[in-house]
């Protein structure tokens, strides 16, 4: 039985509270300040309102306000704030992280700082603190909270450190694969929110050319494109100094896969596949974050560093999504 | 323009021939023995039953009698029989190849000899003709046959070979992409039928436990699974000699891809998740041709010269879909 602290009350995190309240732990859910009626919900109902569902009582939730409490003898920090929050978290942890803490972080992104390309764990190190681990791969928050079998990567460069981590996490139906390649595996998991609306243009595709779901449904071209997307994910990794070997595992394929089956990228990238304008496929998300466009402007950025003519399909996601011009996939310039 | 004969016109070898008209050919399809009805209605109304839809009346149908005409001047040869039709291709084809003609294989599958796997390209090959080439790739042939946008390989050994193949295949949305990986190509397509079934295990699995489709349905099981099966593709492509980097491509993620999102393996791995016996599942596909049985049967004779200890997914769909028991997937075994 361990304290374990996480901070960031949305989907992700609240959901990782299942398992570690299942394991035996001490479970304390810290709301940001964007968070305020999820720990209020949480405290009145149990309820989670973006979950929508009950979540058990033994997670105790507090707001921001109350942080040093929730933080009092914590022996895991859970980091699960939005990808724009980590800079935030960073102050916000200073004063408890030490070295012999684990920090386990969900948050998923790449930062660009004129020059480079990092991923979030590398942001969120800070010098007093131990290297934060992240875990990444294929989970829908829903399901986790309702604890559907789960397999995930734990990465971290330090290898006793996620032994820890791995073992006070794990129960019957989540399970914590270690991997040291931290490049690798973190970047492709914020690839994956890119590469799934793009592979979703090709159902938006078909339903404008009266298409109706089933057998005949461009099936053929989604996984032509799934299948290129693979290998510039593939791609990215080697050119940021990450295993490519990463790419075809948990936090490549099968992220990508998940998120291609769910949820709010797929939706966005059909709406853009059915003809819709950029903004007009925006206001029809009606205000779901779209970490695919904070992900794509990140890889705009960065495009002059990544070799960019071996990514026909980046580039095509940027022109659509970015710079509004219409679906039209390169099929011609895949696989080459 | 040239005289393009494709012997084989069940679906895909059927589809294959549209692109080919397209592009200008003259093409001759010749059914085999078991494709007698087929050859009948596409002489009589054009319609092809088994696709449901009226081919192009330039494809020219013919009944295996006349496979001597069909073969007169032909410059290409297709071959799209199912894989237990390959010895007998073989012998019908023996007087009319030659090193000149390009041969075109679609069938997909793998042969045991005792000791060693071959790739169905190598089991066709005659000595007085040229080597096989092979196409693969995520390719439903309802889709082709309807135009839809379809990428695939074209894998061969001789390399001005494929530049003629591809060059005569290729029409505005049919795409050939060369690949020198024999072996890695064409054990990633037959492959992809055995994993398709693991992954539609957590579909029926889901069911069986009273989940509705939809944002929480055993995604997240269904996609460790989906990982999973890409790297025991990598290992076992890797054994057998060929390159595992074939695999997070077209013929490997790409075809599981398409594979697992429509047709015939997902719904029989379905029943076996949803608890139903091995004869039961089988009784319930009312005869539809089960390539997973073929393949998974040859892999079991094969498993002990594929290292099966770091093939878990592997071992457990032979235990399920050939040895009757009961779906349980083992993903504490996964990913190490």
């Amino acid at each position: 039985m361990a304290i374990i602290t996480v901070v960031g009350a949305g989907m992700m995190g609240s959901a990782l509270c299942v398992p570690l309240v299942d394991a035996g732990h001490d479970v304390r859910l810290v709301g940001t300040h964007l968070d305020g009626d999820i720990i209020d919900s949480l405290r009145q109902s149990g309820t989670h309102p973006k979950l929508r569902l009950e979540l058990p009582r033994a997670i105790r939730p507090f707001p921001i306000a109350e942080l040093e409490q929730a933080m009092q003898g914590a022996e895991i920090i859970g980091v699960g704030v939005s990808s724009p929050g980590v800079g935030w978290a960073r102050e916000q942890l200073a004063p408890y992280v030490r070295p012999e803490i684990p920090i386990a972080m969900i948050t998923k992104g790449l930062e660009w700082n004129g020059s480079a390309l990092s991923v979030l764990p590398d942001v969120l190190a800070l010098p007093n603190g131990a290297a934060p681990a992240a875990i990444a791969g294929p989970c829908i928050a829903g399901e986790l909270a309702r604890r559907v079998e789960t397999c995930v990567v734990l990465t971290g460069r330090d290898g006793a450190m996620l032994e820890r981590i791995a073992r006070a996490f794990a129960t019957p139906y989540y399970h914590l694969f270690p991997s040291a390649d931290v490049i690798g595996v973190e970047t492709s998991a914020a690839l994956k929110n890119a590469y799934a609306m793009g592979i979703a243009f090709a159902t938006g595709l078909h339903e404008r050319r009266g298409g109706q779901p089933g057998s005949v449904a461009m099936h053929n071209a989604e996984s032509a494109v799934f299948a290129q997307a693979v290998l510039e994910m593939q791609h990215i990794v080697r050119v940021i100094g990450g295993d490519p070997g990463s790419v075809p595992g948990l936090a490549g394929v099968g992220d990508l896969d998940v998120t291609t089956n769910g949820g709010r990228t797929g939706r966005f990238g059909r709406f853009l596949g059915l003809g819709l304008a950029r903004d007009e496929a925006i206001a029809r998300m009606e205000g779901a974050t779209l970490e695919c466009l904070d992900i794509l402007a990140v890889l705009e950025a960065a495009l002059p560093t990544l070799e960019g003519e071996r990514l026909p399909l980046l580039r095509h996601m940027i022109d659509v999504a970015i710079k509004g011009d219409p679906v039209n996939l390169p099929f011609q310039k895949f696989f080459r």
